[in-house]
């Protein structure tokens, strides 16, 4: 096992705004042995996720940096080729955010909490959506929508990046709900994708000269829950079209991207609250993991009854995972950005 | 009665900023008469409060704005003088938020809610309380600390204008919870009250030159609720310095007063929410009002033991309404800034 090589992409360097190529090294080392009540997994597909861009500074954020010359953070799914562990077996498939960015990874299935390594069913859904709406995002979507926002019927339901990994989501949550879903993003061709899987309205916020106005067209009797994964202003926009008891839900921000770790300067909304008497609530999924196998439950029923779709965004290789990251920090990503690891030849 | 003169402020001009004395008009017109089921009532003890400065502007706020002319939006006490209310007679002691800048107000006891009339007993406490501590400022801290703030005991409460009407019993009420209270104010005669009612740490911010490192000094765990009645600088150092889980309360926005009406420029602080999942609370006392009799007789309950205690700053004379009104909005005031009205010679 030791003789096949376990290609590894490695932090190179803390970037300042947009990382290029160079915050990045692939390293070729020999595939680790499992150690004790551990598993030797050989990715399927790895993700990249906005969150990734928090790790790859020097400053706390909610979770560890990466150090420089460890491996890069992320979550994958695969197979699973040795075992040291009494409840797995090779050719079990394995999911982890512990996974990160290689070909190989041990993992220790004990280890709780988000960390944690997951058994994935094949036969529910392809094994991929374990990183996506059967994942990580959907679980975000999930109880950001239903639990922070409490998302009821009749609300009219805002929600920027609307074609990406949770967005998707959010939008068909809303729809279940019994909301209605206002979509916002960036290209015509993704708003059509957020019309086709139910959404009632579309903002382009590339083409949209006057975002608020926008806004307040497409939500005419104002928003009463925002689902923010951008940041900027688009969360102007919408921070000024709250209705009175509108729901908040700071998820994300990679408008923010290009500026990681400076100070985001801009109007000051937080006084309007006091008009709108309004909440906004910063969230982070990994709060809710000990709730993770109900949200799972509903989300797969919801896809077995074709109330959720999804669209993914594939790249192939090891290589691209750089190019993935950068592509969703750039918007050119349509759909779940995943990358797919081709079993050895 | 309509023989006696009723003096009252009139809104001349929506003022820019801070208003001076030009944006008030005193006049002098007749008493007017009770109609059916409505009851006279000669003020004792009017009040000012920041929300008037919302409604001298012509943009509709929360509430609609005082017209040109119009006697200026107030709350008041005083004694019935006539009644053609079954439920009233002369000598009741009668309180609204309906009153207005006057010295006789016509109201009508069968309105209810925020600017209903209300009966107030003056064996409890001194009839003025019903305008700070047993009244609508109280019912803010009652309401806004113990219901949207969820204060919890071991807490670390940070409060700003933490010896105005809402501050002070902010900090009891956070004591009384069990709670650890870290007051706010611009003096240190404010703050030497603020500690003798009981608060734990006090911070001047007008000499505190660093506002960010003396919060985080005096809260070495983090905020875990913010009861902001300021906006502005304090804000911005407490936003900074949330605890997991924070909860913010924005009250009031007296620090924006000079630049009423302006967009408020700065750093925004909506992104750190994702690292603190912290919730910011837009805050509005008049959506409790369904609860005002459980709010004041808990409130009045913790006055009979002694553990609420209140301070107020008290002018005399209906011509110094503005002055009072000023006095609040430059902080020149130390506690609730009451007028009382003499009773005609």
């Amino acid at each position: 096992m030791s003789t096949i090589a376990n290609r590894r992409w490695v932090l190179a360097a803390y970037p300042k705004g947009i990382p290029d190529a160079s915050a990045w090294r692939l390293e070729e080392v020999p595939v680790p042995r499992p150690g004790p009540r551990q598993i030797l997994v050989r990715a399927r597909y790895l993700s990249v996720d906005p969150y990734m861009r928090g790790r790859m500074a020097e400053g706390a954020n909610y979770a560890a940096s990466v150090r420089i010359g460890e491996t890069m953070h992320g979550g994958g799914v695969g197979e699973v080729v040795a075992s040291e562990h009494p409840d797995w077996r090779p050719g079990d498939i394995a999911e982890s955010m512990a996974f990160g960015w290689q070909e190989y990874a041990v993992l220790s299935p004990d280890r709780t909490g988000p960390g944690g390594t997951h058994r994935i069913d094949p036969g529910l859904a392809p094994i991929e959506s374990a990183l996506s709406w059967l994942g990580m995002p959907g679980m975000t979507a999930y109880f950001g929508l239903l639990e922070t926002a409490r998302v009821r019927a009749g609300d009219t339901v805002l929600v920027s990046a609307a074609s990406g990994a949770v967005g998707q989501i959010v939008g068909q949550l809303a729809k279940i709900a019994g909301a209605r879903a206002v979509a916002v993003a960036g290209s015509q061709r993704k708003l059509a994708w957020c019309r086709e899987i139910g959404c009632d309205a579309t903002i382009d916020y590339k083409a949209s000269g006057d975002l608020l106005a926008a806004v307040r067209e497409a939500c005419p009797n104002g928003v009463d829950v925002f689902f923010d994964n951008t940041g900027g202003p688009i969360q102007d926009a919408a921070m000024k079209s709250l209705a009175i008891g509108a729901r908040v839900v700071i998820c994300g921000r990679i408008a923010q991207a290009a500026r990681f770790g400076e100070p985001e300067m801009g109007e000051r909304l937080l006084g309007s609250l006091i008009v709108s008497r309004a909440s906004v609530h910063g969230f982070l999924v990994f709060d809710w993991y000990h709730r993770r196998e109900e949200a799972l439950a509903r989300l797969a029923a919801w896809g077995r009854e074709g109330r959720l779709r999804f669209r993914e965004d594939v790249l192939d290789g090891i290589e691209r995972m750089p190019d993935a990251f950068l592509r969703l920090l750039d918007g050119s990503n349509f759909g779940k950005q995943l990358v797919r690891i081709a079993p050895p030849a």
